[in-house]
């Protein structure tokens, strides 16, 4: 891994380098993705399964297109013992994590006689997008479906492209595992327009949430509007920050773990020890080239992995929040302080004994995360995404005469009489049947 | 206003339209705000003031193109006193409502020997768009600034156009009131690029948030991703679900005050009384000749304004569902079962006193809501939107023994061997240093 050391030229071009990462999607594949959405919006079904067939080789029928509630049970059943334990033992956790998460409605009364509240209800139908390929899973499936149950949502659907599906049995355990309503077997961007359309044999969502490929992010950026969406996943990244008592062995594998996700992921390294750095660096290289996933590290360490070495440690957390990455890790003696600091992340993990794939499996956080600078402003997946909010609004004779004027004036002055009218109309009104008492040191009406 | 009877043809067909409602933006807007969000990118403030010159009239400059804060207190002194107290009224009372809404960051420890906790923590600066025109509203800075500020929100800006801004004191005395940090003379999808990327004169934000026209709306759907947006805002609507003790002049006007917004707001009345429907019918008509925004009326009316007359008005809920409505009105006598049955709605408004232009300006509840069926997911703007979440994880060495082997698993089964091995690189190393405890009945290691 390269090392770069502050003061140098290299120092602030990289920094700004990985800074600026984000997401970004061709031409090609929006005009691609609106074509497509169109299409499927048309024809419905019939779009459906020619894109399918297309794209991924694979022949839907409405009958094949969902599987079996059967198939989960026997997928689960299947499945290595241990595993399936350790799914569960994941599920559990998560679930505890996210009933944290519950909001109540609540309503109050004001001494001017109105009474306002929120409610939170859950929404109806959500679809759950798996990707697939090498981002097929499980664990994504835990993380979306187990915030919407907690959420309260009836209708839970999951998406994934049927070829990932049926050579994952993990993946259909864990669907049965968090108790999911039902399993289609599509994906791409027919699948995202197929939920928010609504097709014969796919039903419309208020909702599609969950990570997927470049066409899959434009589909919901697009669909967005017509139905809700979370936000656009794009690779994964960490940053640790380390001191002189972290093991250079173990932090050479947490920046691994976030390598090995995809050529485009990004694995940064802040130290203030220029001996830890080189020891990191060293262990990085001789680690990945015994991995089975070689390929795929050699690309995203050679672009996006670095290691900076930082004069002192506690200028840290500026960079850090520059980057506003998915994951930081601080193994540091004391993280607290640093994770103080630090504003703009998806995730912190404090301390030696916290790598960062315990968030990825079973810490009970949310492994749905920001990306791609998205933590400047967006949050980790969880319960409010699946629950509506509404507003109550109960005015009293009493609050209307006492506030009623005010609204007149306002919406005059917006040039909205009916506005006013609608205020005044009811003043007037009231007025007729029972004159309110003289309020002290205001003109009535 | 047309009436159409529950068990006609009409009905179902009248609902349906009404129900698909959306936000539709057309190919030709689409494309030249991708023109214009690419120019700002590369040229930045002279891509800026060359749009603002071409669709404004508007010259800028650097200096012009913020208002002097002297301005705003300027106006705030020379607008008529009572509407001044109607502002601030109105202020306090939305921010009263939301305080209500604050969130506290939570941290637990569980008997594994794991901290987990969520943070929340404001968004560093946003962008609020007022927009110019017919829809420049002194409410609606209100409404976007005030929960901002309440979360907390360190850098407050608001963009409209300038022509609007130069010639309406009020909006330029609620910045003052609610005390944002800048304003900009800049409107249009150009300030929503400015405002995303950044330029010379023009801060990058976190988010931008607020209502605009279709370029706008668009421009925001193409920067989501490098920065956080609100909701897609469409045309107002209202439904209002009246029985026989509701008056049909007050009615006639609620319909009214929702209609005068704009050509593509609808007005929806359901009851179950045909005499009622008659007269609120007549009524509106009569009143609408009378306005000065008659033309508007005129044509919102015609295509959006329906009175469905119910066989049984337990049934009104779920016609109001299907609506998905940004508004809705239960003038009824009981109106508590009528707003617990009803599921998808922005805001929800109470008897007979509480015309929904209270909600516009002074219940304290947010007049930001979800349109064009977006309450089916989406919610009203408030302290949520300004916040930010971050996931905190820190194991114990204890948690990292107890759950670690797991993770091994579940990382081993996905095919990601750095996951598995970030963690049995602890595992064992903890083991050299201090052997872990026997755990019952489970196999170690």
């Amino acid at each position: 891994m390269k090392i770069i050391r502050q003061g140098t030229a290299a120092f602030e071009k990289e920094l700004s380098r990985l800074a600026s990462r984000q997401v970004l999607i061709s031409g090609q594949v929006r005009s691609s993705v609106e074509k497509i959405l169109s299409d499927v919006a048309r024809r419905g079904d019939a779009a459906v399964f020619d894109y399918t067939r297309r794209f991924d080789g694979v022949r839907l029928t409405p009958k094949s297109l969902v599987v079996p509630a059967a198939d989960l049970r026997k997928a689960y059943r299947k499945i290595d013992p241990v595993l399936r334990r350790s799914l569960e033992t994941a599920a559990r956790r998560i679930r505890a994590y996210h009933e944290k998460q519950r909001r109540s409605s609540w309503w109050f009364s004001d001494r001017e006689g109105a009474n306002l509240g929120l409610r939170f209800s859950p929404l109806d139908a959500v679809c759950l997008y798996v990707p697939g390929g090498k981002a097929s899973y499980p664990s994504t499936l835990l993380m979306t479906s187990i915030p919407a149950k907690v959420a309260g949502v009836k209708d839970i659907y999951v998406a994934s492209p049927g070829a990932s599906l049926d050579s994952n049995p993990v993946l259909l355990a864990a669907a049965y595992v968090a108790g999911v309503t039902r399993v289609f077997r599509v994906g791409g961007a027919q699948a995202v327009g197929a939920f928010a359309y609504g097709t014969k044999s796919i039903p419309a969502v208020n909702k599609i949430v969950g990570p997927g490929n470049a066409y899959v992010a434009e589909a919901k950026r697009q669909v967005f509007g017509r139905v809700g969406i979370d936000q656009l996943a794009g690779p994964s990244e960490i940053v640790v920050v380390a001191d002189r008592f972290a093991d250079p062995t173990e932090t050479a594998w947490d920046l691994l773990s976030q390598a090995e996700h995809d050529e485009l992921a990004t694995s940064v390294l802040f130290t203030d020890d220029a001996e830890l750095a080189a020891s990191v660096s060293t262990r990085v290289l001789a680690l990945a080239r015994l991995s089975p996933r070689w390929k795929i590290l050699q690309k995203s360490l050679e672009q996006f992995g670095r290691i900076f070495v930082l004069k002192n440690l506690s200028a840290a957390p500026g960079f850090v929040d520059r980057l506003a990455p998915e994951h930081v890790e601080l193994y540091v003696r004391s993280p607290a302080p640093f994770a103080k600091a630090i504003k703009a992340a998806g995730a912190i993990f404090l301390g030696s004994d916290t790598p960062e794939a315990v968030g990825d499996y079973i810490a009970g956080s949310n492994h749905v995360l920001p990306t791609g600078g998205a933590a400047r402003f967006g949050s980790p997946l969880g319960v409010d995404d699946f629950l509506r909010k509404t507003s109550f609004v109960e005015f009293s004779p009493k609050a209307l005469r006492a506030l009623g004027p005010s609204i007149v004036r306002l919406a005059q002055a917006e040039g909205l009489p009916a506005h006013a009218g609608s205020v005044a109309v009811r003043l007037v009104g009231r007025l007729r049947k029972a004159p309110p008492k003289k309020s002290k040191g205001k003109k009535s009406r």
